[in-house]
């Protein structure tokens, strides 16, 4: 047991086969959800809000305590890292967050007590969690993958091409693979402070896999993940790690299951999750993938895919979840039947 | 031998392989080049150098002049087809295309004559180079696949998760279905005419075929674009037909190849060139797919990428290209290292 937790997720994710599967949704505190928008709108800001310990941690409990879900995931966002990195970040209403850019990973400070400091209200808000979240669910902690952070810290803004990060790495690979490095090891460090701070579970989402070549996607997402797991092994023990590589071919899903160390993969909506059972399926535990559209629109286009979802599953460990993070026009009630479909399954 | 070209592009496309390889660029004609600029300036608007079957000419052989490339394409945009269906289309500078929301696929025009009445500026600009264009280079017309015309149709702009039309294929499949065949029959009723008025090839733009679930790819991708395929075969006699299913996952890749009828495949940059080679390369001839990033960086990453491409595909019938459309910021002298390097190679 982790953090004297456990759950049906960490059941799952030490391969013994739960039936119903464990359930929980990639960004499930969210503007689709009437208290968030109320708890946001107190706040002021999404960053006040992820800064806040007491107003994070109520934020996080609100799909749990709503939907009884398997999982609490902190509410926070992945740009903590590049700020604990020295960045400042702004979120402005209707438009993306900005971050200052970054050209050099020498700009970025290797001080763990900065770091610490900059990350100390995610671990404050994880310490209440600690205290007032059943022991039989598990507590999530997250960070971003190198390669996604990258992205924004290079473009200063978040991007759909990813094209000022492939230019740095392209052009000069070595300060490139520095940057990934400086990342991968505040996000290793982010991580076991999560951990530390009551977290059962951790997964790294690195949202910005897709359009890579082949060789990119070895040297900046599978390379600097794999370091990111084999710190936290190597400093916080054996929790487990759920790796999400949005985007990335099956040939790179296959890479990532292989080469990184996680314990389990979140896959996203376009894997067709026959391949991903066959191919990954014997190596890690599956994480998803139902299309957060799907969601939002309800009805039996929703309920077939659900049944199909769970029913290719069964004799699998297997986490159900989205492809992506719920989206904010999603009716609650849909995502109360998701609930409760997955958990009617045998 | 199409309407009297019989180019490296022709034959390679007949399977005969090419040694070096025939070499264009998707999104040749642009704003890297000074001459593009130069000519959009005096036009006014992107729409109406489209619309202008002189100033499009001129255009679409700037690059095969500068560069000497195996094949033109038509300058000219994926919307024209939209607009042939009955809906506005305006392009403002600085933000993308925009367009009259579809609702139901009764409100698109089924009248040939009104089709073509819209669609004849390019009919008349291929006219044009037919006469200009040198019988050993070929001429590639070219539409929008029926799933990214409808998302742009349903969503009356670009959009990064294709949500509105995702939604309308979910909640009301029979009413999208009917949207994806009016849209794929005044594809090909575009393609003909192109072919018709002296395009030698065509090429199938679905440039938002990525997360896409298994089922829907199936649904919305391959089955209006064979429809196409079909049409086109039926109407148009033998024309050799690229497909471009960008962001497809590898096994959405294997059933395009598969399924659609499709002469040659057009993978971008994220397809492993050697997973293409081994299950696409046998059934389809393939084409790409360089990182249009690397073309902006230069340099040996470039170079190196180009030698490997190149490599990978010498005993096979390939086309040197991109995996996406150049970017505006592309030096123009990468752009002829690339088509020297390529020809340099045995």
């Amino acid at each position: 047991l982790q953090n004297g937790r456990g759950g049906k997720l960490s059941a799952v994710l030490n391969r013994k086969i739960q039936a119903p599967p464990p359930v929980w949704l990639m960004r499930q505190a969210g503007r689709y959800l009437p208290e968030y928008r109320a708890a946001r709108a107190k706040a002021g800001s999404f960053w006040k809000l992820c800064m806040d310990p007491e107003a994070a941690a109520e934020v996080t409990l609100q799909p749990v305590d709503r939907f009884e879900l398997d999982a609490a995931i902190l509410f926070s966002d992945i740009l903590l890292v590049p700020f604990a990195l020295g960045k400042e970040v702004t979120f402005e209403d209707g438009s993306g967050p900005r971050l200052e850019r970054t050209v050099s990973a020498d700009e970025l400070t290797r001080d763990s007590a900065d770091w610490e400091r900059k990350l100390s209200p995610a671990y404050r808000a994880l310490e209440l969690l600690a205290g007032r979240l059943a022991p039989s669910r598990d507590l999530i902690g997250f960070a971003g993958g190198p390669w996604t952070l990258a992205s924004y810290m290079a473009e200063g803004q978040g991007s759909n091409d990813q094209r000022a990060a492939k230019l740095w790495g392209y052009r000069d690979p070595d300060g490139f693979a520095r940057l990934l490095q400086r990342i991968a090891d505040c996000a290793a460090y982010h991580l076991c402070g999560q951990i530390r701070a009551g977290a059962s579970v951790v997964q790294i989402f690195d949202s910005w896999a897709g359009g890579l070549t082949e060789r990119a996607f070895r040297d900046w997402v599978i390379a600097p993940t794999k370091r990111i797991v084999d710190r936290v092994r190597e400093n916080c023990g054996s929790v487990r790690i759920i790796g999400f590589p949005r985007g990335a071919t099956l040939a790179g899903y296959d890479l990532y299951a292989l080469e990184t160390g996680v314990d389990a993969v979140s896959v996203d909506t376009a894997v067709p999750m026959g391949w991903a059972v066959q191919n990954l399926g014997g190596r890690v535990v599956l994480q998803g993938n139902l299309d957060p559209v799907l969601l939002v629109a309800g009805g039996s286009a929703m309920r077939e895919a659900i049944d199909r979802l769970v029913a290719s599953l069964e004799c699998m460990p297997f986490i159900a979840n989205l492809g992506h993070g719920v989206l904010p026009e999603t009716p609650v009630e849909h995502v109360a039947e998701f609930v409760a479909r997955v958990r009617r399954a045998r």
